[in-house]
C-alpha cells in the first residue's frame, strides 16, 4: 500500500465526514482552505462556523513532507531523512451544550527509512455527561475495535484515558474513547491490517457524531447551561494549549497556525475557583470525569 | 535583608496596590483566599470580579518554600537542596476594551547553597494600541530604571519584547515593557540595590494602571469592540497557557491551580483565519504587535 493512497483514502474520509456534517446541521456549510507547507505539502481546512448546530468544526485534511523536523530525528536517533505525513484532524464544537464537543484524528507517518506507523484517536467531551449516550458512544467504538482485535478496545481505552487527562486538574477532558499511537507492522499484523483498522475508525465517527446531532440538538437550556458550557470549553482550550501533541508539534514546528488551533471554540470562559453547587448535574459531570470508569 | 524582611516588603506592594485599585474601581471589592502549599508556604490570592472598570482581576502573593524540585535542582546541577521563593503577580482584564490589559510580577528566589536573585516585570497589553498611552507606559517604566541603573530600561525593554512574544504567530503579547530575570549580586549591584530597584517596579504599578483606569474607562465602545477584545484575550491565553514560565512552572510542579489561571479573563475567544479589515483601527493595532518598537 503506497502512501499516496492511504493519503487518498483520508481525502475520501474527509468528504465523507464533512458531507454526513451537512446534512445533519441542515444549514451550516463548510467554507474550504487550500494551503501550502513552504518546506513541502499541504492540506485542505474544511470550517463550519453558525451552523443549526455545529457552533464551530474544522475537518482538517494534510499531506506534509520533507525534511525531518529535529525533535523527530533525535527521538529515532537519526542524523537526517525525510518523513511523509498524512492524516484527518476534527474537534466540533457544538452550539446547544446538551450536544457533546466530539475530536477525532487518524494519521500515517512515514520517514525514509521505511519505519511507518498508523495513529489515531475518537473522544467525546459532553458538558454534561448522560450515561447512556456515553454507553453508546463507548460500544460504537468498542464494536470497532473488536472487529480487528479482542483487545484493541481495553488497551486504546486505557490509552485515551492516560492521554485526555488534564494533568493539573486531574480531570479528564471528557469521558474519553480510543486513542492508539505508533501501529507498525509486526508477526501479528500487516500494513494493511493496520490501515483497515484506521479506516474504520474514520467512517465510524459520521453515524457516532450524527447520533449526537439528531437526538440532542433540539434538547431546552438555559443561561446555566450556556456558563457551565463555556467553563467546559475553558478546560477544553487548557488541554490543547497545555497537553495536546498534535497541537504543540504543529506550533514547534511551523505548521499552519489557524489549522491548528482551529480546534479551539468561538469563546471559552474561565471562573476563579469556580465549584458548581452539591448534588447540581454539573457536580455529577465534574465528579464523572476521571480515568478507568467503565462506560459500557 | 533577610528573605522573610522581602516577603514583607512583598506583601505590603500586595496591600498598596489592591487599595489603589479599589479605590480607581469605586465599585469592585478583592474576595481573599488563604492556601497552603503542601510541601511548604503558602499564599494569599485576591480576586476581583465584576467590578465597575475591572471585570477579573487577581494579584496574588505567595511565600513557597521547601525541597526543591527536580528541574530546578537540574538547572544548577545540584544533587539536593532547599529552595524559597516568594513574590507577586497580578494579572488584571478590563470590562471596557480601551482600558489596556495589565500584568505585573516581582519575585526573588533564594536557594539553601545561598546563590539568590531577583526577577520581575510589566508588561502592558491594550486591545487597541493609542500611540499616547504607549508613551506614556514606557515612560514612567523608563523612569523607574533610570533611577536604578543607566542601562536597565533598554535592557530589560528587549527583554521583554522577547518574553511576551507568541512565537507561533509572530505576535508580540501588547506593547510589552519590561521583564527580567537572575538579578543576583555583584561587583556593580548590592542585594540591596536590587530591591530597591524592584520595590520601585512594584510600586510604580498602582500608578501606572490607575492612570488608563481613570483616563480610558469612561471611552466608549460598541459590539465591534468588545468581539476584538474577545479576540484579544484568545491570544492572551495562548501565550500564558504555551509560553509564560510561570504558568508552566506553576502547573508542572503542582501549584494551586485557580491561583496559576487567574490570569485567565472571564471570557476569551478564537475566530478561524480572522483578518481585520484594511486600514480599521484593530489592523492598526495588529501591524504594531512587533519587537523592536520604540514606544518613547
Amino acid at each position: 500500500m503506497e502512501k499516496e493512497s492511504i493519503a487518498r483514502i483520508f481525502r475520501n474520509i474527509q468528504d465523507h465526514i464533512c458531507n454526513a456534517l451537512v446534512k445533519a446541521d441542515g444549514f451550516g456549510e463548510f467554507v474550504q482552505d487550500r494551503w501550502e507547507r513552504p518546506g513541502g505539502g499541504g492540506g485542505i481546512s474544511r470550517v463550519m462556523r453558525h451552523g443549526n448546530i455545529i457552533e464551530k468544526g474544522g475537518v482538517n485534511f494534510s499531506e506534509v513532507y520533507g525534511k525531518t523536523p529535529e525533535n523527530i530525528l533525535k527521538t529515532f536517533g537519526l542524523e537526517d531523512g525525510e518523513f511523509y505525513a498524512t492524516g484527518v484532524s476534527i474537534v466540533l464544537h457544538p452550539e446547544n451544550p446538551m450536544v457533546p464537543i466530539i475530536h477525532m484524528n487518524i494519521r500515517y507517518f512515514e520517514m525514509s527509512t521505511g519505519t511507518f506507523w498508523f495513529g489515531g484517536g475518537i473522544d467525546l467531551t459532553p458538558h454534561y455527561i448522560d450515561r447512556e449516550d456515553a454507553h453508546f458512544f463507548h460500544s460504537k467504538l468498542k464494536a470497532v475495535c473488536d472487529k480487528h482485535h479482542p483487545t484493541y478496545y481495553i488497551e486504546f481505552k486505557h490509552w485515551a484515558d492516560d492521554y485526555f487527562h488534564i494533568k493539573h486538574r486531574n480531570e479528564t477532558r471528557g469521558i474519553g474513547g480510543i486513542f492508539f499511537d505508533h501501529l507498525g507492522a509486526d508477526d501479528e499484523f500487516s500494513k494493511e491490517d493496520r490501515l483497515e483498522f484506521v479506516k474504520d475508525v474514520g467512517l465510524s465517527f459520521a453515524p457516532i457524531y450524527t447520533h449526537f446531532m439528531n437526538k440532542n440538538a433540539k434538547m431546552p437550556y438555559g443561561q446555566r447551561q450556556k456558563e457551565w458550557q463555556m467553563l467546559r470549553r475553558g478546560r477544553y482550550v487548557e488541554f490543547n494549549l497545555v497537553y495536546d501533541r498534535g497541537t504543540k508539534f504543529g506550533l514547534e514546528t511551523n505548521g499552519r497556525v489557524e489549522s491548528i488551533l482551529m480546534s479551539l471554540p468561538s469563546e471559552a470562559g474561565w471562573e476563579y475557583d469556580y465549584t458548581p453547587p452539591k448534588g447540581s448535574a454539573e457536580a455529577q459531570t465534574l465528579a464523572s470525569l476521571k480515568k478507568g470508569v467503565n462506560w459500557i
